[in-house]
C-alpha cells in the first residue's frame, strides 16, 4: 500500500515468486506450513479443502504473498475475529543479511524457550529479514457465514449498533465494516454497483461465521430486530447465498478501486479511538471546501481502523498541503496510529514519529543495525532516515 | 513455575507489588491499561464488573502480577479460546537497563508503524526490561459458561473426543483440558476431591463460553449425545451453576497442589504434537518402574501442552538421571518445545538448545547484548551461561 515492495534509488527486487510450495498441512490442529512465495488465495483454497480457513484475508488476495503479508502484519478483513498476526503465526523462517538461515518455523501453538524472535520480523517490512517460509493456525472453517448490510442516520447510531451487535452476536460476529454515503455514491456511479438499501448518511457490513446456521440466524435476527425496532438503522438486508454474500462485500471491498476511477487519490490509513473515528472526515470537508473532488471515510470499524480517502481531479499540492501534516498531527493528538495496517515503507517512513516516541525510534534503529549493520535490506523503508 | 523471579547469587529483587492501579478501562473497545503490580484477580474483578474478563486465566491468579505475566508470556486456562498474550496485549511501558522509560502503552488494536518493539518484552522474563504497565484488550464476558466432565476409555477416545468436539462447539468452546487416572487417584486421596464419573483410563474437562445460554446447551447436549453413543466417552456430567463449574474445574487445577503432597515432584512442561503427547507418559512409566510413585500427565490438550509430573519419596539424583535429558531429547526429537508456557527461568536456561536452533540462540545473545549490555537485568536467567 506504501511501496514498500517498489524499488527505489539502487534497490534490487527480490523475488519469492517461485517459492510457492506448501511444506505441510495439519488436520487435526489446523496448521500450515509454506514458503513465503505461496498467493494467499491458493492458500485459501488449500485450508478450506481440508476444513479450515486462513486467518486473514484481503482483497488483493490474489495476487499478495504470505511472506509479504507477515512481513507486512497484514490486517484485513478478518482481524476483528482471529486477531492479528503476531497472535496466529506459529513460526518462520528468515534469512538475515549475512546469509545466516534462521530458523523458527516451529509449529507449536506454545513455546516460551527464550526470545520469541519471529516477533521481530512481524511487520518490519523486510528490513531485518527475509521471510522465507512461514508457519500458521488456520481456524476451523465456519459452517455458515451470513452477511448483513445495513443502513445508519448517523455516525453515532453505527457505533450503538457495534455495540448492540457484539452483544447480541458475541462469538459469531466476524466483520464490522462501514462506509459512508459518498463511498456508496463512488461505487455506484464508478463500479456501476447497486445499493441494496435505502439511500442512508452510513452503511454498515456485519458478516457472521459459526459452526450452526439454525442458531446463527436466530442470533442475527434478533439482533435486526432490535435495531430496526429501536432506530439505530433504518433499512437493511441479509445475505446466506455465497454469491449474495460476495455482492455485498463488494461494496466495501472495491471502494478503494472506485476512488482511483474518482481521480488522484490521497491516501490515509489510520487508528484512531472508536467514537472520534469520523470527527476527522468531517473535519477535513470542511477544511478542504471545494478543493477536494470526495472526502471519504470507511473501514474496519469494529478494529477502530479508519481508510480516509481524498480525491481531486489531479495532483495538487495545495489539497496536499491542506492534508499534511494537519491529519498527521489530528492523530497524534487523539493518541492514535498513523499507519492502522498498511506499513511506512518509502512514502510513510517520515511519519512514525507521529506515532512513536524518540525512545522508540531510537530502540527501532539500535535494532536495524544489529540484524543489517550494512543497510542492505530494503535500506529507504519503514525507519525514518537518519541525520 | 521455574523461578525466575527468585534470586540467584548477587541478584536484588525488585517488587511491582505498590504498582498497583489500573490507569484506564474503556467500556466500548474492552481495552484495559494498568500498572504492572496490578494482582490478575484483582483485574479480572475489575474487568468482570464492566461486562468484560481478561483474557489470561491461571491458578496463581490471587497472587501473580500482570506484569509477570506478560514478562513470562503466561499460557493458562483461556489460552484455546483467546491465543496467546503476543496477540491480546496492545502495548506496554518498560524501563530498560539504562534506565530509558519506553513507552509503547498504545491502546490500539492495528498499529503498523515502525517495528512492534512490545513484542520483546513478552517472555523474555525481565532480561531485557523491566516491565511498568500493562495494555491489554479484554474481551467480552460470556453469558453463559457450561462446564462436561467426562470420561474417556483411551487416548485414542480422548484425541477424537477433542476433534469431535471442535466440530459441533465451535466457536463456544473455550478449554479442552485432560487428566490421566493417576492424576484422579492423586486428587482424590491427597485432596479428598470426589470424582464425578465413573473411573477411567482418561479424563476430559471442556468448557464452553458463549453469549447465549440456549444455543450452547444445544451444541452441548448434541455432542455429548454423539461421543457417548459412539463410545469416545463412556461416562460423564454437566454442570451451568457457578458452584458446580468452579468444582469441576477444581478436580484439574488442583492436581499440582495433590502431586507436592505426594513427595519429590520432577515438573515438566512441554509442547509436543497432539497425537503423540501421551506416549512420553507410557514409556516414562516404563522407564522409570518402581523408583517412581507416580509418573502422570495432564494439561492443555488443545493447545499440545502436556504437564508431565514425576514423584518419588524424597529427591532422588537416580530419578532425575533417568529423566534427563532423556525427556529433553525425546521432545526435541518430536520438535516440540521444552518449556510451553512455564519459561527457562535459572533451573531450565541450559536446555534451551533442545527446541531453538544455535542461529536462534546467538540473535537472543545479541539482542540481551544489545539491550543489557552491563548484564544487569535477570542475569541469571532464561538465557544459557556464555561460555
Amino acid at each position: 500500500m506504501v511501496g514498500g515492495s517498489v524499488p527505489v534509488f539502487d534497490e534490487v527486487i527480490l523475488s519469492t515468486a517461485l517459492m510457492n510450495q506448501v511444506i505441510s498441512f495439519h488436520d487435526m490442529s489446523g496448521t500450515l506450513v509454506c514458503q513465503a512465495g505461496c498467493v494467499l488465495e491458493d492458500l485459501s483454497r488449500h485450508v478450506e479443502e481440508r476444513g479450515f480457513v486462513m486467518p486473514l484475508d484481503l482483497g488483493a488476495k490474489g495476487s499478495c504473498h504470505i511472506g509479504g503479508n507477515v512481513a507486512t502484519n497484514a490486517g484485513g478483513l478478518r482481524f476483528l475475529r482471529y486477531g492479528s498476526l503476531h497472535g496466529t503465526v506459529l513460526g518462520l523462517e528468515a534469512v538475515l543479511a549475512d546469509g545466516t538461515v534462521l530458523n523458527c518455523l516451529s509449529t507449536l501453538r506454545k513455546d516460551n524457550t527464550g526470545y520469541d524472535l519471529k516477533q521481530l520480523f512481524i511487520g518490519s517490512e523486510g528490513t531485518l529479514g527475509v521471510i522465507t517460509a512461514v508457519s500458521i493456525l488456520c481456524p476451523p472453517k465456519p459452517r455458515a457465514v451470513s452477511v448483513a448490510f445495513l443502513g445508519c442516520p448517523g455516525f453515532s447510531e453505527v457505533l450503538q449498533t457495534f455495540s448492540t451487535c457484539k452483544g447480541l452476536l458475541g462469538e459469531i460476529l466476524s466483520a464490522y465494516e462501514f462506509m459512508d454515503a459518498e463511498c456508496m455514491w463512488l461505487v455506484t456511479r464508478h463500479l456501476r454497483l447497486t445499493s441494496p438499501v435505502q439511500e442512508s448518511p452510513f452503511y454498515v457490513l456485519i458478516e457472521t461465521s459459526g459452526s450452526r446456521a439454525g442458531h446463527d440466524a436466530e442470533k442475527l435476527n434478533d439482533f435486526l430486530e432490535q435495531v430496526l425496532s429501536s432506530g439505530l438503522v433504518t433499512d437493511g438486508t441479509v445475505a446466506t447465498d455465497h454469491m449474495k454474500v460476495k455482492a455485498l462485500w463488494a461494496l466495501r471491498e472495491r471502494i478503494s478501486e472506485a476512488l482511483s476511477r474518482d481521480g488522484y487519490v490521497y491516501k490515509y490509513d489510520l487508528s484512531l479511538p472508536t467514537e472520534r473515528l469520523y470527527d476527522l472526515v468531517t473535519d477535513l470537508r470542511a477544511r478542504l471546501g471545494p478543493r477536494a473532488k470526495h472526502v471519504v471515510g470507511y473501514g474496519h470499524l469494529g478494529d477502530g481502523n479508519l481508510h480516509l480517502n481524498v480525491t481531486s481531479e489531479a495532483f495538487s499540492p495545495s489539497v496536499l498541503g491542506a492534508l499534511e501534516p494537519y491529519v498527521y498531527e489530528w492523530t497524534a493528538e487523539q493518541q492514535g496510529s498513523v499507519s492502522a495496517e498498511h506499513g511506512l515503507g518509502f512514502k510513510k517512513r517520515g511519519v512514525l514519529g507521529y506515532s512513536k516516541p524518540p525512545e522508540a525510534l531510537h530502540l527501532m534503529q539500535q535494532l536495524k543495525a544489529l540484524l543489517d549493520p550494512k543497510g542492505i535490506l530494503n535500506p529507504y523503508k519503514t525507519l525514518p532516515a537518519q541525520a
